[in-house]
């Protein structure tokens, strides 16, 4: 009974993430679906990479919490399109919850949107948005056992950012181990070590971002 | 239909959380489920703990993950009784999860049993497992933003343990409002600032474990 409850949630959810993906191709969109653990840094990444790549870049944003406002204010005040989606105790955002807010952005005046997903190594990692590519956060701060620890996460998507690699020199912690551990879980995985507050490690990324962009 | 069958799950989980709570109180254990966001600090905590406390607390450690054995081994290590679940995929460990497993420890020679959970900020909050009290860590590199962001585990837990304050030098962050906005979702919550990997803090968590014990 569970399994197939779930089941149906998931197939509806991919019917919907398509007609998502559809949508946002048809506006000449590229979506990246940005996951990571608590306070990982997907905020105060995409903060600053639309602060440096906004010049030739049109952003869009979706903010996923559970409650609160507080990131889309943070995206607000540099002039970017943002829709707050609040889960009310949700673990994830789910297609369904995205193609409700679509329609609040100015989709044809947008090139990349970037959906930040509720903090949660766990859940999101299984649920199709509609997005062209996930990308995930992992803080050193979380210790180098968490590919193995938390795989699914790391297989599903195309992008690893290792986040504040400032902090390494009071860390115990392996950048190796995480990069080869991510690396067995998921050979093609693009992993890039960086520091969304001094800005190390950001051009590879930002590279990354633009090969995504769809005109 | 999705909400009544989450309904249906969580009081089927409460139900097997109390058979548990009963059993474990029979055997004169009191009960502690540890979480926090992944990469927080609870092995180190829980190992630390027990090399401090082992001479007159005898500990059984449940370990929740969703795959792999590594945080049972470190346990393990330190001549504790350990069982490992491991979740397959599930976001957090429930009650029946850890009814299964209760078989398999020596009950009659545990003071104090220590479920350590899945790397979740979210999902575990919801579900009794049978314990006396709730625990959570919060590392402070995650940032000051987290209780509003994730109220639910602040408001269910007894204790916060800010974790890694050793690393305070080198973040923005402000432990005032950590404090204040977690006792504002939770009057009575206990706050023990520590850094489990020094040993700082610890003695008031040590004191608050002390004062769980049920003979």
């Amino acid at each position: 009974m569970k399994v197939k409850v779930v089941t149906n949630i998931l197939k509806a959810n991919a019917r919907i993430a398509d007609d998502n993906r559809r949508l946002l191709h048809e506006k000449g969109i590229a979506t990246v679906n940005l996951m990571s653990s608590p306070g990982a840094g997907k905020t105060t990444l995409l903060a600053r990479t639309i602060r440096d790549l906004g010049a030739r870049i049109r952003f869009g944003v979706v903010e996923g919490d559970i409650q609160g406002t507080h990131d889309a204010e943070v995206i607000a005040a540099l002039g970017v399109p943002v829709i707050q989606i609040n889960t009310a105790g949700g673990c994830h955002l789910d297609a369904n919850m995205v193609q409700s807010v679509l329609p609040e952005l100015p989709l044809e005046t947008i090139d990349l949107l970037v959906i930040e997903n509720v903090g949660n190594l766990v859940c999101p990692a299984e649920f199709d948005l509609g997005e062209d590519a996930k990308a995930m956060l992992l803080s050193i701060t979380e210790g180098d056992d968490k590919p193995l620890k938390y795989p699914r996460m790391f297989r599903e998507c195309e992008a690893l950012l290792v986040n504040k690699i400032d902090l390494a020199p009071h860390l115990d912690v392996s950048l190796e181990k995480i990069r080869a551990d991510a690396l067995g879980l998921n050979p093609a995985l693009r992993v890039f070590e960086v520091s969304a507050r001094t800005g190390a490690g950001l051009e590879g990324w930002y590279a990354w971002l633009e090969g995504k962009l769809r005109h």
